[in-house]
């Protein structure tokens, strides 16, 4: 329903067959389509739920009660929203349709809530990411190309990586600098390359109302090990991945839902002849990866295809505004 | 789908296309079927909105800061995501679901986020519920019966009002004392009476984000003047309302959406007889209803016939557990 065939709102009398139309009705003086659009559809399927299933006062003050701790528990360096999103798959198949890729691109993951804004810069490659003494020295030598296969060179990449006990730099009340955390320059040739240490899987956060939900739901808190990167590059669509290794015990079951088969990796062994060149010990471990990155064009394409099959497929009449839909009211 | 016909859970190389039914494989271990049913239910919703959508990561991490800035705001004495789900009529069709009426009692309203549990108990009629100077003395004269009429003696009853500047004592910060509240119990032919003050229009609590919200909407902040009641009596269904002043300029445009005709009252005249018998001045305002409250069965006969008719529309097979409704996997 467009604002031109609506009424004037009713917003006395409001029952369960009447009140999702008229709150929309209410809402539609917001002068921004797009956030019109989400108001919109936000208020529907909340009433929805709560007309399917019959949702109690009870339940719903619970419900409260639940997001009200999860937004308490929230601090600088703790999004228990973004961890609550990320165990819902919300986070995922946001990330994949704000991100479609082509066959020939890398594919995206989730973000998780660890990543922080004050990595250490590493102006040249070969620097030391992790120094946790307990961790086992892990070389990462990658690329970063296009999707057909050139060498993109200076891309922004932002790695990081949890200590050896299976805990990122954040989680520490007693942090003073950051670790297992850089941003980095991709090289000629594409080419970067740092001293890491191998992942390990970890437990998300559980002591709060998130862990209390996954209790509840009988679900464990693991994610199988990984090593997360971020790249940016202009005229490339910003691309946040990670990689898996083969073989972990939660593979199969990442409580975040992170794993795609084309980011699982066996972790290679570092050759006599790369430890001369990379200055790290001979038989260490060795993780390598050629990423691919999209084209801001070619995204752009994806996007409005597939939004233009969603919409068609709810049968309604759409357009592109700043790549995203709105109604087309014309 | 039910537990058995699904298969084991996919969780590598989820898409926007397959995650959905994938989540809900992985919290299918839940042994609580009403939980179950709920989360399935709340993750579908959720996806289905970002897919129809095309939930952008930009939009969605703004939606994150902002659930995030309402909890934070929330006190013990403030409720932001009370304050949420009323703005989006949300409360309103909790209550209307968990409460329905037969058109013989009294309708039910939002609850609000201002009630509160500290609230002096009042051991006879007749005693000051508001002690601002500054307020119209109002008489509050009312009585509570079954849906035939029978008078109802006994029943607890909470009331609450602002003060003469639109605001529940909850909401000063130097608050030593509640005021503008009590709990009442009804006397003899179901009589329950009490001094007040005339209710203000006042603006929802605008400082923080759902205020915010209202003001991105283009939305006013105003709640017509109303009179709260609660009332809980055993073998009785625990009725929720308010009652609103006719000719407020709020009546047709509640920012919370809680007004019904059936509430909407006129103010009479303290009459000389009735000054003499309630200690009143003759000539001041007076406030008079009769609440009918349904019982227990009643409703529970109404409820699931609501939630029947519910299920049927969406053409599953579904089964009652506690009066509530859970998929039928028989």
């Amino acid at each position: 329903m467009t604002d031109e065939t609506r009424g004037a709102p009713h917003v006395k009398n409001l029952t369960a067959d009447n009140i999702t139309e008229n709150v929309n009705i209410i809402n539609s003086k917001c002068p921004n389509p797009r956030s019109k659009y989400l108001l919109e559809k936000a208020v529907q399927h909340l009433h929805d739920f709560a007309r399917e299933t019959r949702l109690s006062t009870e339940e719903w003050m619970m419900t409260i009660k639940f997001l009200t701790e999860v937004g308490k528990i929230c601090t600088d360096v703790r999004q228990e929203f973004i961890l609550l999103s990320d165990v819902l798959g919300l986070s995922l198949l946001v990330d994949s349709i704000d991100h479609p890729k082509p066959a020939t691109g890398t594919e995206g993951t989730v973000l998780g809530p660890f990543h922080s804004h004050d990595a250490p810069h590493h102006t040249e490659n070969g620097g030391t990411v992790s120094h946790d003494p307990d961790g086992e020295p892990m070389l990462v030598l990658c690329t970063v190309r296009d999707t057909e296969g050139k060498p993109i060179q200076d891309a922004k990449i932002d790695v990081w990586e949890t200590d050896s006990k299976g805990f990122y730099d954040v989680q520490y009340a007693n942090r003073e600098t950051p670790d297992g955390r850089a941003v980095l320059r991709s090289g000629k040739d594409g080419v970067f390359w740092f001293k890491a240490i191998v992942p390990v899987p970890y437990p998300i956060p559980s002591d709060g109302p998130v862990g209390g939900l996954l209790k509840h739901l009988r679900r464990h808190y693991y994610r199988p090990s990984h090593f997360h990167f971020m790249f940016e590059k202009p005229g490339y669509d910003h691309l946040i991945t990670a990689l898996y290794l083969r073989g972990d015990p939660y593979e199969g079951s990442d409580a975040v839902f992170g794993v795609k088969e084309s980011l699982v990796v066996d972790l290679g062994t570092v050759s006599s002849e790369q430890a001369g060149e990379y200055g790290v010990q001979e038989g260490s471990r060795l993780l390598s990866y050629d990423f691919a990155l999209v084209t801001e064009e070619e995204t752009r394409q994806l996007k409005e295809e597939k939004a233009k099959a969603a919409w068609e497929k709810q049968g309604m009449r759409m357009r592109l505004l700043d790549g995203l839909p709105v109604p087309d009211v014309d």
